[in-house]
């Protein structure tokens, strides 16, 4: 089995990293530049200005376009290609988040795509052939879209949350400076610290063999994110915890966690989720917690010692004779671990009460009307994801 | 304080990645490439001819060009650029370990650079402005130098062996087959696995504040190369070894694991180390080990909780109230780990005896007669390093 990594993503990390836009945008080349934001509050701290001050100064021009909500939407994305189009943009420069960033991608796709709808990339119906190109400043530690192959849009006509997975869209530059972490809210730090985690399980959990070396950086990664998100809970402006969450989340998503496996991971978790924000637009991460520990429980017993590997080397459990025991103890560690970072771990906790015949909607959608199945660590079909949904309602 | 991390190369790792080198070569558009390579063992065992095979189907031409032999000459490095010259190469594949992909290196700087003198950028005198685009089929875990920023060569002349990094050199792509590293002999395979280990713990005693992550996924690596060096050692044709050490060394020097710390790390015992080598041509991993022991004696009182935390996270080494005594332990338990593998722990050990006048000298061109002081953790004088070099001698 091959494995590929491919991250020419150039990070820069530490205080005053979004002072460098300029000097990279210089060294890609780029003349008229598309910031893509989300709320009014980027520009209302005065990053916005720092952000275009150095741009006046290098002589690069740009347009401003914002607006872009959690779950980012397929509209604004056309309305962005739109107008990098008439404006002749070069360059698409996100400040901001996951969904910012995310819907840069997906702006990016359509300016390099002349002709078709760009929904066509998130449908499966087309592969991108190219993108333009995309740096980043980031203000939200969490999807880790700084540096990974993928971008999630939802069309707001049925609701329907897809992503687009392609090299073409990894972004030239990532300027993480954590201190722009310290105004997000308790409650997206904490949804943050579980879409890091869970980005990383998603990929430990995958079938076949594992890298001894992957699962122990892993390992490490969980560790030093359980701890940190904690820490910058307590204290927003913890500089070195909001600096392990934000570099974290690159490192969860850029596949480096997947070397030496089988890289397609599990990611069933984050399907029965996009079907469930798509329907109720819950908080990405919280919707994750949510189901995390159902969808466990449905599927450890295929591989418990997978599941007790994991518990021993994130949370430091004792290990006992019985690794069946051992996994239901991790997944109980893990539970703990959500609640102590007050994220819901079932789908009443998360302000949400689908019917049965949401939840077969639910199901339906996820397993695209019958076409696919979910998930590698266990294969699940409608049954199996309709059984989840059930167990997560508590 | 900002960290930089760039790593554009594109990796493939596992069974048969070799036998991607037509398609990575023809994405990157070589029309004419320069196959730089070490002992005639590459054409004999077959795996020459199944690189120009696949140059052959992909209609792309090469030359062949043999002969790199550890501390790679600055010799052949002149003559490589000359010949890729007149042949006008525009690529240049290293199909071997460390030295080769050095020399390649330097080849690759030096066409790029048309007027001067390659040793140039070695010496200091003058920074490259570019180079010429490499690849890599690596047949040894050792350097890193598959993703590094760093070559480094001996010139002859003096035996001087100096580095020169920089992101021109970053190999485009990096094709990592571990059972390439099935022939590896033992000695080799110690080398590689001490260099891997060195190439961490350079970066890990920086000065400054250090990043938890960095720290959490350094010590996860070295765990992982420790225990899976000894296991290639025992059965050479360890596949999950030998895939864990390959992976490991292009982790251990591309810099992931220097980010969020002071990245210019210590590097001491390196530079300690090409003297040594310049002077002996010893080999690498192995003068490293010879060294390390007397550096770190020297230099933990400067902060033992370092070194402490070290020994725990990597050989689980229980800590007491003194961070003194635990330092002294993880000295000890290295020296354990470098003589399981069968690396010395000495200079006699390593089969040399130099003279009071040679330590004398080797400090004198490690400070460059006077020019520069070693180390980060401890900045390290003249005396310093003569003491360091006394201590090791045993």
């Amino acid at each position: 089995m091959l494995t590929s990594l491919y991250t020419p993503t150039h990070v820069l990390l530490g205080q005053g990293a979004e002072t460098k836009a300029g000097e990279e945008l210089r060294k890609e080349g780029a003349r008229k530049v598309l910031i893509h934001y989300g709320s009014d509050r980027i520009i209302a701290d005065g990053l916005m200005k720092r952000v275009t001050d150095q741009l006046d100064e290098e002589g690069i021009s740009y347009i401003l376009l914002g607006g872009v909500k959690p779950n980012p939407r397929l509209s604004l994305v056309r309305e962005g290609i739109e107008i990098a189009r008439k404006e002749n943009a070069d360059f698409i420069l996100a400040v901001g988040g996951g969904s910012v960033i995310d819907s840069a991608k997906a702006i990016a796709y359509g300016l390099y795509d002349k002709d078709g709808d760009v929904w066509d990339f998130y449908t499966g119906k087309r592969k991108p052939e190219g993108s333009y190109p995309i740096g980043v400043i980031l203000t939200l530690a969490a999807t880790g879209s700084e540096m990974s192959d993928s971008s999630v849009i939802t069309n707001e006509d049925g609701n329907l949350k897809r992503g687009c997975n392609s090299d073409y869209c990894r972004p030239r530059f990532a300027l993480l400076n954590p201190e722009l972490t310290y105004t997000v809210p308790p409650y997206q730090t904490s949804c943050g610290t579980a879409d890091i985690m869970m980005h990383t399980m998603e990929r430990y959990f995958h079938s076949g063999e594992s890298l001894e070396l992957t699962d122990n950086l892993a390992f490490a990664l969980l560790k030093t994110v359980t701890e940190n998100g904690q820490k910058a809970l307590s204290n927003p402006k913890d500089y070195e915890a909001r600096k392990n969450l934000m570099w974290a989340s690159s490192l969860s998503h850029n596949n480096l966690l997947a070397m030496g496996n089988d890289q397609r991971g599990d990611w069933a978790c984050h399907q029965i989720e996009h079907e469930l924000s798509g329907m109720f637009d819950v908080a990405h991460g919280a919707g994750l917690t949510a189901i995390w520990a159902s969808w466990a429980r449905y599927v450890y017993h295929k591989d418990p010692e997978r599941f007790a590997a994991l518990g021993a080397g994130v949370f430091g459990l004792r290990r006992t004779a019985s690794p069946e025991r051992d996994a239901e103890e991790t997944i109980k560690a893990f539970e703990n671990y959500f609640s102590s970072i007050h994220m819901p771990i079932s789908l009443k906790e998360l302000g949400i009460n689908p019917t049965d015949k949401e939840i077969d909607e639910l199901a339906e959608k996820a397993t695209f009307w019958g076409g696919r199945t979910l998930g590698a660590f266990m294969i699940l079909g409608k049954d199996a994801i309709k059984a989840i949904y059930t167990a997560a309602r508590k």
